[in-house]
């Protein structure tokens, strides 16, 4: 026996439909790649991706087939996006601040028959053009005035396909199952790896995060996705957006300080998500510049850890308030987020700061649970580190074309890579890198912990730590650190910075000072590089045990 | 090629699963229908509702099995809810207040093989304990010490069951596409017809409704279900408040305002749901009182239309915020909320109030149509009514056992029975159900408008309208008036009262005062039994007619 109600397969094509049927004329505002600022509704979008649908099946394009984007946050990445999937093809999310021979790699793995563009990248294109032959067509996110300037041989314009083709024809009307995006992680190790979308792992992520307690977004929000679609689907926002009617900004190429508080300002946004060194550049820029927030009510951060400063100038400065996130591409993207609960929320506010700080907790379709080395569970006290697993609806159950074989444990559970705590309050917190967190004598440090802390001196402009190889220890901590322009530091005033912050065996056993912190494609340290550029540093105290 | 994501089935298993494991210690407050409030925690429902399972696999229980309740609102209730789901049986909430023929139809038709039941309702089952062949077992919802009163050979203990069965076993695991619950509509024509709701679709309704746009809950809410399980699922929070981690406080029998007024204020209620009567219950006990609502902000108000005057004694009284819901329990029952959009929040209060009086707007997974008796789309102008149409992932796809045949037309929508308008802003309001919409000279009137001005007068305890039998007009309004006890009053003065208010041509062409009013098993006025009552009147202007 089964249950009665109608089948109602969970594919995006709906969420757009429901867009134009209930908030058709709901804006969506961008700032152009051109320059100018241009304005739609959800009806135009959902008509224009129509035509687009139409254009791509004019080239032959079926289900399953992969059609890529390479292009930054604006309406028409969205048309291109839903004109992609309301057909049942496949829509692979380029990073276009991967290196060349990355995004060769991830083109010819995924066998991309189109690519869209921007303008913008149209010079990568063309330096990679004879090394990805499965591509066949590229369209230029242009008009026929924009493609004047395009050195392309062969590419097409984007508002000419539109033209050239009606919205009529057939448009969803699948099942749920199939896939509907593509995303590489960035691959800090080995090849980068697909993670394959299935309509139903959006639309379910976006029903979840349209939860009061992970967005909240509300048809009153107007929203301003500074993360990119290209950056684990602007975690969600394409989707939620114009499933809940809210407004959306769509900031283009520019994300400095100037020109996201520019957005936020003329365009009345309320709600914005972005990794914490946006934050960071906008909120300098509104020191400098002596700006206020008058619209912005609360912004998603997540990417990396956010600095406690950030949390408390958005809080304390402009009145805004700022929810932690965690995610990754292989969980579409949210995973946690540090809403409150009704325990914190009775907290005074220096209290809740300390799980505002925290990556937070998972909502319902997530579950989650910390490991030790041979697997067992470990407890939820908030001081054990272990392995981060996850499983959920819209979390990765193998990578596309089977790379990196079988990658659930036997409970169904995917590992991180993370190392966190959880605590009583069902709060996590990342610590590490399973890669990177340092084993010194059988226990583990925390890198990013010292980091965090360390970034918090004044002379800091950023921090690393990586472990050295210990001839009595196995590992032990070195710090890196980046000091800002003009300014000179030294050892000692760096560890003494950091005493009694942290135990006391977690002291790096010595302070390094370097040119800059590499930083990898999504913004992270890249902590590959620089124990690469480390590979023949020795400890001082390894050199005085050995000696 | 199909996505590559996790096989994680909706199943509502896991709502219960994730309130353990995330928000085990919030508390879950019950009066019990002994009397004494009693307090538990999701951690102990959950261990409970395992132990409930193992009870009735012991006793034969087997997927799609059949397992009624006849409750109240109770931890209890919510232990046999998910004990019963948990291993696949299908939850059947039978409502007490239907008429004993009609309990015993249900239970027949369903075919249900154990009841639960509270110690209030062991009289109703006790007079119909010979007409139920299929019931093996009665378990009354009751300590050894309560079951001491119970006059039912043969009845069980459910605290006995809990203790005489371990929480191990298997539970959940199964396809989404089980069913998990079953509800009859009220059935004001024909026989009553279940709705056999799926795993899937309670799931997703779970997700919807945790909307902010929606209900909109959080972690931080403590929520009163004042709407009963047994109608339509308490439109869902017994799953939406584990799903999310609010504290549920469950009010037994006592839904009187001393009593609602009671919990909401010892146990902080935030966040409350109910039908307009309970509410106006609540209002008029506050007034008389001089009592305050110090921690509710919200209430979600469905069932029938809401009066002006209970969303403005809320809102300028008690400062508490009123959405109006509409839905049925063929749509598990959430299909609209009146939360305003980016354009209605912007309007000035009064303005806004025009909109709060309406039933609401679609949430994604909901689409509506209107149509006129020849299927064709109507316009959503805000004033052409229409046959309100439904569809989405948890809308009814057909009756159990087939009743009424095919009941969805050929664009997959089920047809409510509501006549309705749309507006531009995507605002729905009832203004019949089809079967009472009076047809005048090839036009509709709506007998609810009518009813709910004519409520406003003070002379008037309710009212309600038929259309009579018309030589020239086909049908014609009459007002049924039910005086407050003590008043007089005269046709005159109830259609001046009209004039100005209804369209000339609405106005009634008669006038009936009446002893009372009859209400239905939901507290809907009983139209049925109305036409029934008034079979041989004849309508002074038709007499005039004719003569």
């Amino acid at each position: 026996m089964l249950g009665l109600m109608q089948d109602w397969p969970l594919t995006v094509d709906k969420v757009l439909d429901h867009a134009k049927a209930w908030h058709g004329d709901r804006e969506v505002v961008s700032r152009s790649v051109e320059g100018p600022i241009v304005r739609t509704t959800y009806a135009a979008i959902h008509e224009r991706a129509h035509r687009l649908s139409n254009a791509l099946k004019a080239m032959g394009i079926k289900q399953g087939d992969r059609v890529a984007t390479l292009a930054w946050n604006t309406g028409r990445h969205i048309e291109a996006w839903y004109g992609i999937m309301g057909i049942g093809a496949v829509c692979h999310t380029l990073n276009p601040r991967l290196f060349a021979d990355q995004l060769v790699y991830i083109i010819n793995h995924a066998e991309d028959r189109i690519i869209f563009t921007d303008l913008t990248f149209v010079p990568i294109l063309k330096g990679i053009a004879d090394k990805i032959p499965t591509v066949e067509h590229i369209i230029v996110l242009a008009d026929a005035d924009g493609m004047k300037g395009v050195d392309l041989p062969g590419a097409l314009c984007f508002e000419t396909l539109v033209e050239q083709h009606g919205p009529e024809g057939d448009w969803g009307g699948f099942a749920e199952t199939l896939p509907a995006g593509l995303c590489y992680t960035s691959g800090t190790t080995g090849n980068p790896k697909g993670v394959l979308y299935s309509h139903r792992s959006n639309f379910l992520h976006t029903l979840v995060t349209m939860g009061t307690d992970v967005m909240g977004l509300s048809a009153t929000d107007t929203v301003l996705p500074v993360v990119p679609m290209f950056h684990a689907n602007a975690w969600g926002l394409a989707f939620s957006c114009p499933g809940v009617g809210a407004k959306l900004v769509m900031p283009g190429a520019k994300l400095d300080g100037a020109s996201v508080h520019e957005l936020l300002e003329t365009e009345g946004v309320t709600f914005s998500a972005a990794v914490p060194t946006v934050w960071q550049m906008l909120l300098t820029h509104l020191r400098e510049t002596k700006g206020t927030l008058s619209t912005l009510k609360r912004v998603v951060i997540g990417g990396s850890a956010v600095p406690e400063a950030i949390v408390r100038g958005f809080r304390d400065e402009y009145g805004v308030s700022v929810t932690h996130a965690w995610g990754m591409t292989e969980t579409s993207p949210l995973g946690t987020l540090a809403n409150p609960t009704a325990a914190i929320a009775a907290m005074d506010s220096e209290a809740q700061l300390r799980f505002t700080l925290k990556q937070g907790r998972p909502p319902l379709g997530i579950d989650l649970k910390l490991e030790d080395d041979a697997g067992k569970r470990l407890p939820h006290d908030g001081a054990t580190f272990g392995k981060l697993k996850v499983k959920g609806p819209f979390v990765v159950g193998q990578y596309f074309r089977g790379d990196g074989g079988e990658i659930l444990d036997a409970e169904g559970f995917f590992d991180t890579g993370d190392v966190a705590t959880l605590d009583g309050h069902g709060y996590m917190q990342i610590t590490d890198r399973a890669k990177d967190v340092i084993k010194s004598g059988g226990e583990w440090i925390s890198t990013i912990e010292i980091e965090n802390i360390a970034m918090g001196h004044e002379k800091a402009a950023n921090a690393a730590v990586i472990g050295a190889a210990h001839p009595k220890w196995d590992e032990r901590p070195v710090l890196l650190v980046q000091l800002r322009p003009g300014q000179s530091g030294t050892k000692e005033e760096f560890l003494a910075f950091l005493e009694g912050k942290i135990a006391k065996w977690w002291t790096p056993d010595d302070v390094v000072f370097v040119e800059d912190i590499p930083l990898g494609a999504t913004g992270k340290i890249d902590k590959k590089l620089i124990r690469e550029r480390m590979k023949d540093y020795v400890l001082p105290t390894a050199k005085s045990v050995s000696a």
